[in-house]
């Protein structure tokens, strides 16, 4: 068919091809993660014919980012709740991408595979995703999930490593990953070593579950009470030491890894060195407890707060909070509570939150990335083999810096995995339906390639 | 209109009198804590012309208690998910119990609202019985809650103090309120000093969540992670000390407790002495989580389990517990988890579950009420209050012993001030409508009352 039209007509040929291919990309979510992703597919959307329409709550912040490419780029003002707006949205995309907060992402989903759009986002796949696989697959429909930093550039690198390992006859026996979302060296201005890269609820969350995983071919938990007290220390060259600890459920990627020998498997968050010992502080008092609302809290300060979780006593608070943590108190976790002004009698500024929501107040204030500040996204693998008879270690380690508060690592290494991976389906670099993450060599291969080129590369280091 | 009746035929009046106070009765559910409501209804229904129908799982366990009662009571087999059979059962009765567990009665509550029934139950009031209150106050339909033995004996016992101090001139500045379901003395051969006398997967989660209350004016808050490490002491005269730990909300009692000016407001969980530092272990290691399964459990031993929630190390599992236990861990705990055999190799003989599912089926054998064992409730007010210028305590405490394994304490104590308020209701001795707990004199009063008569009696004393 295509020889006996290429020989009618070649300039029809081009034409058809190019009707084909033009595709219609709608982003829902346009908020802190968002920036690189826009900014990616704007560049290159004239080149492959995209029209782009970015969905957000905050129209005008949206015609902001794409004031160059109005004859490429679409701003519409969304509300979450407006399904109907949503499912006409959808309708007329070929391919919807979501940032929404990743309990939002069912909805889009179900929208997707009933009109027949392919959809990706940066979220662990949930039941509910994971239940329209095979209509999607039947469909010829893609749900790519997973495919921002973590989970996402894990899953990648992770992969490359493993599948070259074993290319050349190597048994991996234990598997170790760890990411962090930190700030930069030359910002670090506080003494957490800690800023807001990313969803502020989510960090003041991080760690609640029971955290599952294998050591030495044994089955291992870490309830919540005591995740920030049992840490790695894990070291990178030319950047020091951070404190490691282990992150949901990291068996259930023995599977997907390939990695059934393994008797060792961990999959863990980096913070700078010390902020575990101080963040347990808050999980011991109850302060990142997030199933109840304390009313008129406004009427409280936040040295009434954390008294109001210390055992009875007349001493003052500071005396009550080192005594209540015995020997998990130190020096340097004082300093990061009086950092925060915790003793200081300052008013809480809510009117009725969690526990959890007015630390996070708190912090969004503490920890704001200042103009010009830059963040650091930290990822190390940690593998062991045997190969040949010999026992090796080898580590695959990533550090990206931001360009400053708007442009971060964390936009960079959320965004760009989800844009390119976009790309090269559209481009059909690889043909995959269904629900998919980016463990499988064609997802991964050329999104590693291109990421490499945008400056976020691994550096392996072969330990022994 | 009844004196012209009355003067035309005697007779027919009273006739119509007695099909007037029928009344269908319909229990739903006939688990653990219904027998003594069961046994209470079916001796008094002929004198009050009820006809009662018992709807469970277990048909022929409910034919086995009402052998003797075939012309007042019927028994139905009932599964739980059927909604159409609810429904119907509903539609057929004047006034429905629900004795099933209490996520369940909000279907049941709907139910009854719309066909016009009343309805009692044992469980506290959630946000969708809330929601049903105007309705029902506007077709006149009782929703009584919080009507068993805590909630239920604690509220009308409470409120009958608060209302006697109150009505002398007291002014009440303090109360707390503590309740335990045990094992009475005589049954009591375990070093836990527990048995099953209820529900126990309550018991297993049980101080999930973060515990608050107000002490002296402040307000506090004790999360999970130590909520059985910050007990209280009560003491019981013929019964020795008890331990209490702080229970859910107190506070939100301070509303319908009519407690105003108090500045001391918790409500407490008692267990016998020791019971609170050896539960701690399973807590501070994770295995009372009930958010995840542990797959191939059966594969385990409860001391492979024990081991899983340890740190690393070489030792056996004992000496680890010892050190991870640290100054929490002594002789008692240890003599407690050994009862349990947990450092036998005791195989788990689930194939899946949560933490806190295999937990609590090593309990349950463990735990068992045998036969002619009985059980203790035990309850106990403390009000603070002034008094013609006099700081006065007063302490109203109740225990009630079962009679047996199935006629334990608690199915009294649960059973008959619901038995009773229903009966008080349908026959007129309180006409309200709408979600109504016993604060109120109305029901209190006469429950009260009643309920001493079958031995379920407060004793009053003055500490100072």
């Amino acid at each position: 068919m295509w020889h006996l039209l290429s020989s009618v007509n070649k300039f029809k040929v081009i034409f058809a091809i190019q009707i084909i291919v033009m595709s219609k990309i709608l982003i829902i979510g346009a908020g802190r993660s968002s920036s690189s992703l826009i900014d990616y597919l704007l560049l290159q959307a004239k080149e492959n014919t995209w029209q782009i329409t970015i969905a957000d709550a905050d129209r005008n912040a949206v015609e902001a980012k794409i004031t160059n490419y109005t004859d490429i780029a679409t701003a519409v003002e969304f509300d979450v709740t407006n399904a109907l707006l949503r499912e006409k949205l959808i309708a007329h995309a070929d391919f919807v991408i979501s940032m929404l907060p990743a309990f939002m992402h069912a909805d889009v989903a179900k929208d997707c595979v009933r009109l027949g759009k392919h959809l990706a986002t940066a979220s662990y796949v949930s039941t509910e995703m994971r239940e329209l696989d095979a209509e999607a697959k039947q469909k010829n429909i893609l749900l790519l999930n997973e495919c921002g930093l973590d989970p996402g550039i894990d899953h990648a690198s992770a992969m490359k490593v493993i599948h070259h390992i074993k290319s050349i006859g190597g048994k991996i026996t234990g598997f170790k990953s760890f990411c962090g979302g930190l700030v930069a060296p030359e910002s670090n201005d506080n003494p957490w070593g800690y800023k807001f890269s990313w969803n502020p609820r989510n960090v003041v969350l991080a760690g609640q579950g029971t955290a599952q995983f294998i050591d030495n071919g044994h089955l291992k938990f870490i309830p919540y009470n005591r995740i920030y007290t049992q840490i790695q220390t894990i070291e990178l060259e030319g950047y020091g030491k951070f404190d490691g600890y282990a992150n949901r459920d990291s068996i259930s990627y023995k599977e997907p890894y390939e990695l059934t020998d393994t008797t060792t498997m961990l999959r863990g968050t980096l913070r700078m060195p010390g902020y575990c010992k101080a963040w347990n502080v808050f999980v011991k008092l109850g302060l990142t407890d997030d199933t109840y609302k304390i009313k008129n809290a406004d009427s409280l300060t936040y040295t009434q707060l954390i008294e109001s979780f210390l055992p009875d006593g007349n001493a003052p608070v500071k005396v009550k909070l080192i005594a209540f943590m015995g020997t998990e108190m130190d020096e340097d976790v004082l300093t990061k509570l009086e950092y925060l002004e915790l003793f200081s009698n300052k008013p809480i500024l809510l009117k009725e939150g969690s526990p959890a929501e007015l630390l996070q107040h708190l912090l969004e204030e503490k920890w704001l990335l200042k103009p010009g500040d830059k963040d650091m996204i930290v990822m190390q693998h940690q593998f062991e083999y045997q190969l040949n008879g010999a026992y090796k270690q080898l580590n695959s380690s990533l550090v990206v810096i931001g360009d400053n508060e708007v442009h971060t690592a964390m936009a960079k290494t959320v965004g760009l995995p989800l844009a390119i991976s976009v790309k090269n389906f559209l481009t059909g670099k690889f043909k995959l339906y269904g629900v998919q993450i980016p463990t499988v060599k064609e997802i991964y291969e050329p999104m590693l390639e291109e990421l490499e080129t945008l400056g976020v590369k691994f550096m392996e280091k072969e330990i022994i």
